[in-house]
C-alpha cells in the first residue's frame, strides 16, 4: 500500500486526512510550518509530525499530498525535490496547474482537487464530494481515482479533469459557494441593525437549497427583481442609500436576474 | 371559527392556503384572476371558487387573505371593500404597508407576511417559516398570530412586526434568498459552456448552507477572494473577459468580501 505524506495542516488538511486514514490510506506523516498544527493533526492520526522547513518533511513517502496556500504551493514544491524524485506529487487547489510540479522538476504529478469548501470547525463528509483528477503519468492517474473512489465510495463523484476544466469548475464554485456565502453575510449585515440574529433566515435559506434539488436556479428564482416589481426594488434601493456598498450589489444583482430572465 | 377567502391562486396561496386549511382553517372560497387556477386550488381544498372581477369573490368571509402580486394589490384592495366593510383584510406581502388598506376604508386590517420563497412546484413546510404579523386592531393582531402558531406549531417562529421592521426583513431576505439562488444561476451558466449540469455543485452547495447552521457567514467564508489570493482572483476575472456582466459582479463581490473580512 501507498505510503502517504500530508503536506499542510489546515483547513483542507485537517478535513482530508482523517477521511483518507478513514478509508485505509495509510499516512506516514504530517508536516506543517507550525510544531502546533502538524503534532495537533498527526495526533488525530497517528503517524509522525514534522514542522518548520518543508524540507524537514520524510522521504520516504510515495504520495505527497500537499494541500497548502496557493501562494506558497510552487515554494514548497520546489523544496520538495530533492531526495523525493521518485515520489507522486499531487495538490489539492483549484486554478494552480499540473505543470508547476514539471517545473519543479517532478515526474510524477497529480492533481486532487475536492470541489468542497473546508473549515476548520466542520468535519465534511467525503461521499459527497466530487474529486477532479489530473496526472502526468497514466498510472498515476488510475492511482489518485482509486485514492477518490475509497474515499467517496461512488464512482459518479471521481473525475477525470483537464486544467482548464478544473480552472472553469473552481470559479463556478466560487460563484456557488463564496459568493453565495457572501449573500448571506450581506443579509446578515442588515439583520444586524434590528439587532437580530442570521439565524433567522436559515429557514428561507434551507428552503432556496432544497428547490435547486428539484429545479434548475432560473426556474427557481422568486423575488421582486425577477418579478419585475420596480415598487419594490426601488424601495429596497432607497433603503441602502446609507450603505452605497450594498446599494451597488443590489443594484447589479437585480439587473442581472432580469437580464437572465429575459434569455 | 373564521370563515378565510383565499385571494390569489399564485406561489403563496397554492402554498398557504393548503396549509391553513391543514391546520383546522375553514376556507370558503379561493378566488383567482384565472378560471382554472381558482378551480384548481378550490378543488384541492374542497371549497368553492370564484374568477374574473375580484368583487366577485363571496362576502360571506371573516378573514381575507391577498396573496396577489405586490403592484395589483392596491386595487384588489379597493374592490373588496364594498360589501365586506367588517371583515378582516390581509396581505402576506414583505414591503407593502398595512396602510393601504386605510386608504382603502378598510378598518380591519393585517399583515400575515411568510418570510419564505414559494414556488408552485414545491409545497413548503411551515412548521419552518417565520412569521411577521401586524394587524390595527389588538384582536384582530392576537388571531392573525394565533393563525399563525397553527400553521408553524412553535411561538419561536411567530413574530409581532412593524411595516418598517418588515421591510428590512423583506430586504435582508432578498440577499439570502434571491441573490444567493443567482448566484447558483451563474453558477450554472459557467458550468454549461462545459456542459455540466448544476447537479454538480449541489455537494459544495449544501455544505455552504450546512456550515451556516454552525458558523456565521463572515466566520464560514473560504475562498480565494477572502484568503486575498491576488493570482486566483486575477485568473478568475480574466476568465470572465468575453462575459463583462459576470466579470463586474465577480469584481463587485470580491472586493465586498474582502472588505467585510477587514471589519
Amino acid at each position: 500500500m501507498s505510503k502517504v505524506a500530508i503536506i499542510g495542516a489546515g483547513r483542507v488538511a485537517v478535513n482530508l486526512a482523517p477521511a483518507l486514514c478513514g478509508s485505509g490510506a495509510q499516512i506516514v506523516e504530517v508536516w506543517s510550518k507550525s510544531r502546533a498544527s502538524a503534532e495537533a493533526l498527526a495526533g488525530r492520526l497517528g503517524c509522525r509530525s514534522s514542522w518548520g522547513e518543508v524540507d524537514r518533511v520524510t522521504c520516504d513517502a510515495d504520495i505527497y499530498v500537499i494541500a497548502v496556500r496557493d501562494d506558497v504551493l510552487p515554494d514548497v514544491v520546489r523544496r520538495l525535490h530533492v531526495g523525493r524524485e521518485q515520489a507522486l506529487m499531487v495538490h489539492t487547489a483549484g486554478s494552480l496547474p499540473l505543470s508547476l510540479f514539471v517545473e519543479a522538476g517532478h515526474e510524477r504529478a497529480g492533481v486532487f482537487y475536492p470541489m468542497q469548501t473546508f473549515s476548520k470547525e466542520r468535519q465534511v463528509d467525503f461521499s459527497r464530494v466530487h474529486f477532479f483528477i489530473e496526472a502526468s503519468i497514466p498510472d498515476d492517474e488510475a492511482a489518485l481515482q482509486d485514492l477518490a473512489f475509497r474515499l467517496t465510495g461512488d464512482a459518479a463523484f471521481v473525475h477525470k479533469s483537464t486544467a482548464a476544466l478544473r480552472r472553469r469548475l473552481h470559479l463556478a464554485a466560487v460563484f456557488a459557494c463564496n459568493f453565495l456565502n457572501h449573500c448571506c453575510t450581506l443579509s446578515a449585515d442588515i439583520l444586524d441593525e434590528d439587532g437580530l440574529p442570521f439565524s433567522v433566515m436559515l429557514p428561507l435559506v434551507d428552503e432556496t437549497v432544497a428547490k435547486l434539488h428539484e429545479l434548475t436556479p432560473r426556474e427557481a428564482q422568486t423575488g421582486p427583481a425577477v418579478r419585475r416589481d420596480a415598487n419594490v426594488t426601488g424601495l429596497q434601493k432607497a433603503m441602502l442609500a446609507a450603505r452605497p456598498d450594498l446599494q451597488e450589489i443590489y443594484s447589479m444583482l437585480t439587473k442581472s436576474i432580469q437580464r437572465y430572465d429575459k434569455l
